[in-house]
């Protein structure tokens, strides 16, 4: 696997990460998410007052547990084998499927279908989001019911620092308990603002929410939180 | 006029700076308008094609000459008496009124009705803006045609600066054309990006667009440019 090809890079990461990481989420490690951007998506997605929810990219699953202790029905996905056996093995009463991106775009109802919600937490890493987010609401066999409803969380651009252009980075994962050594470093395509409403847009989507997740002590925004119809 | 009340501290300081403001402007003296932001906000407003365009807060008037050349009917609006005298006088096929946005708030058809957009170029600077924005779409007197659009430039909050949240600034034009010795500071409101797309939102307003015009050299985002509808 190599930088040429991101996709892959990304994958291989995350199976690399998968122990790491799992044990990082469900430490509380990353302060940005106890702090802000998990309680701020729980409540996105809630607010649709949604029954079914897909989990787009998953991983070791605490979202879908979360969203189940409010009787939501949730199927979460993600490409990681290895972080799928963590999400299945804490159950929560979700139900976790082992599918990558390019499975859903091959055949988008493969996780089922009528979604009142496809919720991404910091999920959308790769440059060509096209493909993926427009399979999500293909009319017939895409997962999003009509009418139902895309929350995408992501790195807020003044938390990702510059330069502000689209581009890939790394994430080495440094500060996360552990410290680097037991990190696979992942490549990540950052995206403007703009890049972010025009792709909604490409992919068919109109924007009805755009929210900024903050520090609570500090007032810094922390995430970009949208929500397209 | 005191800082207690910043709507008449903005159009106090729009009155004192006007000859200074008109020369500013006319002499291309602030880059990022050079280099950028002048052909976004022209662009976005001729990309909707319109037959009349009412330019809301218009200044000195450059917008609405610009876009008389496209063979747009323009009608430009202020609330400062002595920026419309210095658009009048310049002439361009526009006509100019003065009126400030709160006759526009009692009279949303004081400049007319039926515009297919109503531009506003950095003229957004109250920090309660639902009652004028409400106004501009009010069916029947207000003077958004029915499938008009808003056009909003105003400043990025990367060039702005911190501390990244809602709040009253103070322009000092500093930077500008002849020093700050002719300048009378101006109390304007900064708004998050979230809180822009709340406004609209609230006003009653759907978000189509959003760019970041940038400056061509650096890269780095001048402005937010949203179009909404």
């Amino acid at each position: 696997v190599s930088a040429a090809d991101p996709p892959a890079a990304i994958a291989a990461s995350w199976d690399a990460n998968a122990a790491a990481w799992t044990g990082a989420v469900r430490a509380g490690a990353i302060a940005s998410r106890r702090l802000a951007t998990d309680a701020a998506i729980t409540a996105a997605v809630l607010a649709r007052r949604p029954r079914r929810v897909l989990d787009l990219g998953c991983g070791e699953g605490w979202l879908a547990r979360r969203l189940a202790t409010e009787r939501v029905e949730v199927v979460g996905v993600d490409g990681s084998a290895a972080l799928v056996e963590a999400a299945a093995a804490a159950g929560g009463g979700a139900t976790f499927l082992r599918l990558a991106y390019e499975d859903l775009i091959a055949d988008p109802g493969a996780a089922g279908t009528g979604f009142d919600v496809v919720a991404a937490n910091f999920a959308l890493l790769a440059e060509d989001l096209v493909p993926l987010l427009s399979a999500l609401r293909r009319p017939g066999d895409g997962p999003l019911a009509a009418g139902g409803a895309l929350v995408v969380q992501t790195l807020h651009p003044l938390a990702a620092g510059p330069p502000y252009r689209d581009g890939w980075r790394t994430e080495d994962f440094r500060g996360l308990d552990g410290g680097e050594g037991r990190w696979r470093p992942m490549p990540w395509y950052f995206r403007t603002l703009s890049s972010w409403v025009a792709l909604l847009r490409e992919a068919g989507y109109a924007l009805d929410d755009l929210r900024e997740p903050a520090h609570p002590g500090t007032g810094d925004p922390l995430s970009l939180l949208a929500t397209a119809t």
